[in-house]
């Protein structure tokens, strides 16, 4: 086995070469040689071509790809090929084909088209990663294992009966008797209350609402499923190919969180995501800054690996645009920013048929004489130079809350206001974070907080009892700390926390509210700073809290401020217009005392890397004007010295190595 | 037993103590008498802990709470718990789950889930209300017995095999031979032609558009099995617990239309409802006064009770605002005005868990402390005063008729317009009504129309011959009748009647029609009075009648007049904009020779209740402007004379005991 | 049997006498006398009434018609009877329902309840053609065999287990082995690949994407399935009644493209087809002449058969309107004008009951004095005086192709751009051509292009290597050819032609595309012509083209110009705004020589036919003003000479013979 490429931030794809004759495989090292690819993820579907039956393997294609990748000098992160099971598994056990919530039975013909609790799926993927372990863990080009593809993506929730059984068992550890499921879940609601295990089921089509606590416990114990058909692989990886690190890739997109990743990273060897850009969020570059930094924060702040990202359109999407000029640089380099060691992209050479013929690649259906294939070049040159900050790390002085669980309770079922998206005012303050160029932390509630100037809880409306208590200790300890609407809610088991609103939080902010007022499409309600409330509104009292901004119409507090300790905690009861929130995180950052690294003008991101002694600026300019800043240093995107002033245009970026 | 509460307005809610510890309990007694609460309902959802397993049944808890309830003086509408059956009883009797139209079988968790055919369910639901018969018929807390809850509001239409053999016996019955049935369906159509009643079934998934007439009698069957349902339990109290009256809570919002109250309301020893607003109503509180029209209309005039409605926001729509300053009190006095002697809220105490925790009720999460619970409690003082109206009834001169079976027939399938709901023009003449003061009763086409001086007929697709003939005979004998677009469309069977539109009522109204002309979203038509016909137009000549106005591109009637005997009818062939129907609405009034009890501003509502010799006047400021009235005697809102003028602050509601 | 009407155009309709009494059937004769009807289609949906039980037949009441209608001299097209099964049939096989996507199997009670590729359907089908052909093979009444209705309409794509074992004989057929299906399937993607011929099945509910080639090949199949059940009945008519003509009606509405009709049409012995006006077009009028263009190709430019349309509304939009004045005979005569010899309306009188009462017919629920009536009356006047041109043929210099297949991957799963319909670019350069008076082909790719000067090639995404070439010969050897957007994109197994789009057609325009850049629902992209680009634009380089129009922001070229041969070929990147479109056809018109057959103003449609030495204009004012022509001859329409000008009023059609 050879090292994971570390004198250069590693740059490469998803590598199918199944899909193409042998001659273009020959083509294919070269241009990656020409790009300065130095990996390739290999076998993620090939089950079908690795075990065309039932217990029979050919590896011969296999060894020689392999062969003519490590002679070319590119690692190898090699899949154990376990996402998509062959047409003839699903044929022959039908039981292992997921079922969704009104009873239908998935078909194959698509992809990962398995039952998170299949134990015969089980069987069979460790089978083939075993065969893989044992063939490959000493072939020199394998640098890193690539397990299963995308965990979740599109097989859970599944309803089957398999999980049906896995569910009363995975309840059966968490609540131990029946009593405890019971008043977890609310049972004397409705008359739901169950005498016998037997009758405890996933929460499939019903008349009307399912009981919320049983649809959350399902999405953890769905979680926890998929989590666990990962460590069987992964313990089989471990044990057959020692020293060779195992990962999954994630999807950190804020719009995917049908996985707990929070569970999932600590059982990773090393991180890794995938991210795409998707049309529907408001600021498409800012979603982007965002996943980068909920993946360092799976990452507990070490670097991690981009598996993959697009050169430029997906093909997934409604409408799927193709990427503008310098984006696909810039692109990579802000995840570079935000912690990324590893630059991926889905896929190599774009496919002539298949599902996702239409998403673009690092070699277009035009070929190497595209301005795709240019810039792939370029990226490459700029990758060989950044090879000095691998390993760096990112500082910031903000932390910013981010739970899957509370997502969970926010999407319902049967919620004040179905219009709330759990990532609405994250993102939002993250953005106004991002364009004073002030970096932050995404981290989980049960994080250590003790080294941050600012936290920000935004819509946490789960919120578990210890997690409530360290960010009050945060806010004691001399933080300042930012709860905004529909926080501090219900429990673990989704049970309100009763006495007024927000619940957990109530203390530590000074306020109590008596009721939600979540606002119809096209409302909004005026506040006495001239601007308007979107989307969600409260009647708040403060208790010690003192109001900051007020509703108009009841002249009730809508913005307050409670001094705490050394620090204080504000609390924000409405969506605010863009404007005003940056106004908001503006003064808070002040209050906090965090400020840029540079000075910068509006809209310029900025974020440190630092390793030893040594510090690199990324600056990203998101304007459509040029812009300065007061840098010196070598600029490592242009390959020039930045003598006190960085000149950066407009959609540019550059990695400032700082004197 | 004890008699239902008549000294005051009896006020109460939904109350549901297996929900929370004994502690609580102690609370919530205390906490009902200092809020003036005269009732509880009690037992509705405790099906599962009434009967934890299959014919064991506990008693203690509902022993006890009942004990309390009684020794604090409140009044107990006692449910036999049928609602929702426990989950042992789904897990045992599978097909007596409901399924919906493309066969699939609903499964437990949430509520309501049962077959309204399955007679295994009648066999276990009437054993439970045997069983609680038996012990409390005689315990002096009982006032009411109410059974199941909501009849209908998720479990119909279903489609599972119970119901296509019981709808066969209903059809056997309907038709006696199939010849019959073949010729009410129209089977010559389509090639559906039956030749055996065995392959008579539900209107299931079909490649395209269903037989209209099977699915209007699937519509009666499924109101008329669920009603079957309702009668076992009944006929079950009525003979254990003779003397104690028996009810089931309606939905009569505008909204809810799967069952047809007309055939259920004389079943009802006294009628009881449930409303709620709904935000996509125009004017939501004119869809509340139209509620209690509808309700009093299926009580026939007497007082009814209202079971549930809800002191700020529900949880089950999309977005769910709160009420504003004064509505609890005004809406519910608004439910007064138009005959409620009964104000029952969902719910006592705010659920900490389960499917409706985010429903607003009497004690909110927050507590007793909250403005919520002070104007329950200032709701309790007005409900006192009140006692001295209960029993009187209300007095109107127009009749707006309302039939469940014309508003399926106007849902489709196949229809001219999908965009027509059969509410639309019935609440804006209802609305009109309201805002000039006028009262209305909302009746059933069969009811006695004599004393009625004005009868609007909207949208009555389906009309059955006799229920033409009287409205014909109430304008030969003086009534003036306004007769919307799309009536008299249909016979029982959904046959057009011939000859040209409106079918029934061609004579009446001395009016052809020969084409619709539905308008397409964002349509509208140009009239010769300057305003625009919305929604839908017709091509229309008179006969005998006049025309009044006309529209503006082809010069023919659109709405036309016929004196007729005494009376007059009048045919509106489109759907006015609000101004010009409020307009038209004012001009039959004076026609018809009835105003309003008292003069008053545009805007405020007015009803007059009475009894023996005294009148009670409501007056309900629907405007945001303070507005006075010529009024005398004493208002029990405020509990102060009024000498000559009733000043109403916007949104105030004044109850004036008339001197 | 008797000769179809040929002294005048037909005009006749669906009569569905089963419906009624008898002594409707003799006011029916006399009524369709009075209009001047010529033939009737009967029949269509009786199979319950011919053959009540199985293999019990009933003729009586046919026979009883047949000899009323002989009598009143209107021939007969006469069904199979087999459009519907009756329910003993569902209920005896109901493995011969259709299935969907999701596994639920469809049940009887409305029509076409029936699979595609089921055996016992075709047994029990061919039966009664035969039952029917043998009794009525010489009637004197006979003229046409009308076999079943509307295939596909409803009951494709099935995907039932009948289905998926025929879908795997047809793909024996097309493959002769596995590893061709492989290899066209590109199931070396998403690890698809078969080992099994038992393993391959319909693309049924996946958990994401299906194979697009599957989906292709799926849509091939069912078109060739239900193919195969047309010519079961077809060859028993030819056989049991030699001499009479056999036909299904067609629905060449643009929106219908779930049959390949260019494989179907060969085999009828005289094309017919239904068509009705669909609200969602942008400019209904334009997209009936685009059908009868269609259809007239799929005719192969002899008359064809308008079995179907509306008198009036239809019944199964959303929102039915009415038809306008004139636009009765207006539509009537615009389908002859493309080549109809034939009016044919559903149906002759409107149903009492059933999914289709409110359907618009010919003698309305009004009755017969009604202005429907009366219209259908003149019709029957000007069809009896249009008799001399039956058999007369449209002439065109432009030729539009179509082709179903390309529709099928323009429609996806996994597209760029899911916003981007077949019909978009071709039914706006049809319209522009329309407006201008010029008449065009719309014709299969692999149609004969020789006598074309302008051939328009609109997002032809698919296309097969044979067609590309003839394409290409017909510019070469003179004619002018407009490729769009999305075309020459992929080959007949829906693989990317690599090197660069348009991919098939990248030689013959003389570009290179490097990129799509579909654009987002409100987007547009501004050219340097001043008007913007909507839907879909790409980023484009020309190889041996001349740029004609630029986008304005990259510069790149948007409108290309490539001369070849004696001809030119232009590439149109995006679709354009619609004045920018039609003045590009013009211009092209120009380039390639072609004019209106006499000079007329914008909006006037004119279309030529001719038989023989005679010529007939058709003439039809689509704006909303008088216009006039230079025309002289007799129309026939107005029954009046034509000496030098044709003065036509708005919405007024003329047919003048001329001189």
């Amino acid at each position: 086995m050879r090292p994971w490429p570390r004198d250069v931030i590693a740059l490469g794809g998803d590598y199918n070469p199944e899909q193409w004759p042998r001659e273009v495989w020959d083509e294919d090292v070269a241009l990656m040689q020409r790009a300065g690819v130095t990996f390739v993820s290999l076998g993620i579907f090939s089950w079908s071509w690795l075990e065309p039956k039932d217990g029979s393997f050919e590896f011969d294609w296999l060894d020689d790809i392999l062969g003519r990748l490590h002679r070319g000098g590119i690692a190898v992160d090699l899949a154990t090929g376990t996402a998509s099971p062959p047409a003839w598994f699903s044929l022959a056990h039908p039981e292992a084909l997921p079922v969704d919530r009104e009873g239908h039975r998935m078909w194959p013909g698509s992809r990962q088209a398995w039952c998170p609790s299949s134990t015969v799926f089980t069987r069979h993927a460790t089978r083939l990663a075993q065969e893989m372990a044992t063939r490959y863990h000493d072939h020199p080009a394998l640098a890193l294992w690539h397990v299963s593809n995308e965990y979740g993506c599109h097989n859970t929730p599944c309803y089957c009966d398999t999980c049906a059984h896995a569910f009363r068992e995975w309840l059966l550890r968490r609540y131990r008797d029946l009593e405890a499921l019971n008043e977890a879940w609310g049972t004397a609601f409705w008359s739901q209350r169950y005498v016998d295990w037997d009758h405890v089921l996933p929460p499939r089509l019903t008349p009307t609402f399912a009981n919320p606590t049983q649809v959350l416990d399902y999405q953890r114990f769905q979680s926890d499923a998929l989590l666990a058909q990962y460590l069987a692989e992964r313990d089989v990886l471990h044990s057959l190919s020692p020293g060779v690190p195992v990962t999954t890739n994630f999807m950190t997109q804020t719009g995917f969180r049908r996985l707990d990743y929070h569970r999932w990273a600590p059982e990773q060897d090393v991180v890794s995501t995938d991210h795409y850009l998707v049309t529907r969020h408001h600021d498409v570059a800012a979603e982007l800054s965002f996943a980068g930094d909920l993946t360092r924060g799976l990452a507990r702040g070490r670097p991690w690996m981009l598996m993959e990202h697009s050169t430029s359109a997906v093909n997934w999407q409604p409408v799927n645009p193709a990427k503008g000029a310098g984006q696909l640089v810039r692109d990579s380099l802000t995840h570079v920013a935000h912690g990324a060691d590893t630059i991926g992209f889905f896929q190599w050479r774009a496919s002539r048929a298949g599902s996702e013929k239409y998403h673009s690649a690092m070699v277009p259906h035009a070929g190497a004489d595209t301005e795709v294939f240019r810039q792939v070049c370029r990226l490459g040159q700029i990758a060989a130079r950044l090879g000095e900050l691998v390993g760096s790390t990112v500082q910031a002085d903000v932390a910013l809350l981010w739970d899957y669980e509370a997502s969970w309770t926010v999407a319902g079922p049967a919620v004040p206001s179905n219009r709330v998206d759990y990532a609405d005012v994250a993102l939002q303050v993250h953005g106004a974070l991002r364009d004073l160029g002030v970096a932050a932390d995404v981290v989980h509630p049960g994080a250590d907080l003790t080294a941050y100037r600012l936290v920000v809880v935004p819509t946490l409306q789960l919120v578990r009892n210890e997690h409530a208590a360290a960010i009050h200790a945060a806010a004691e300890a001399g933080a300042h700390v930012l709860v905004t609407y529909l926080s501090g809610i219900v429990d673990e088991h989704d049970h309100i926390r009763l006495g007024g609103y927000p619940g957990a939080f109530r203390e530590l902010l000074g306020v109590r509210v008596e009721e939600f007022r979540p606002l119809l499409e096209g409302q909004s309600r005026a506040l006495d700073d001239s601007s308007r409330a979107l989307l969600w509104t409260e009647d708040l009292d403060t208790t010690t809290a003192t109001p900051v901004v007020r509703y108009a119409d009841t002249g009730r507090p809508a913005l307050t401020r409670n001094d705490i300790g050394a620090g204080s905690a504000w609390y924000l009861s409405y969506l605010p217009e863009r404007d005003q929130l940056a106004a908001l995180v503006a003064s808070l950052l002040d209050l906090a005392k965090v400020a840029p690294p540079v000075a910068a003008p509006s809209g310029v991101e900025l974020v440190r890397r630092a390793r030893d002694e040594r510090t690199w600026l990324f600056a990203i300019n998101h304007t459509d004007q040029p812009q300065e800043l007061p840098v010196t240093g070598h600029d490592l995107v242009a390959d020039t010295a930045v003598t006190g002033v960085l000149a950066l245009a407009p959609g540019a970026v550059a990695v400032v190595r700082e004197a």
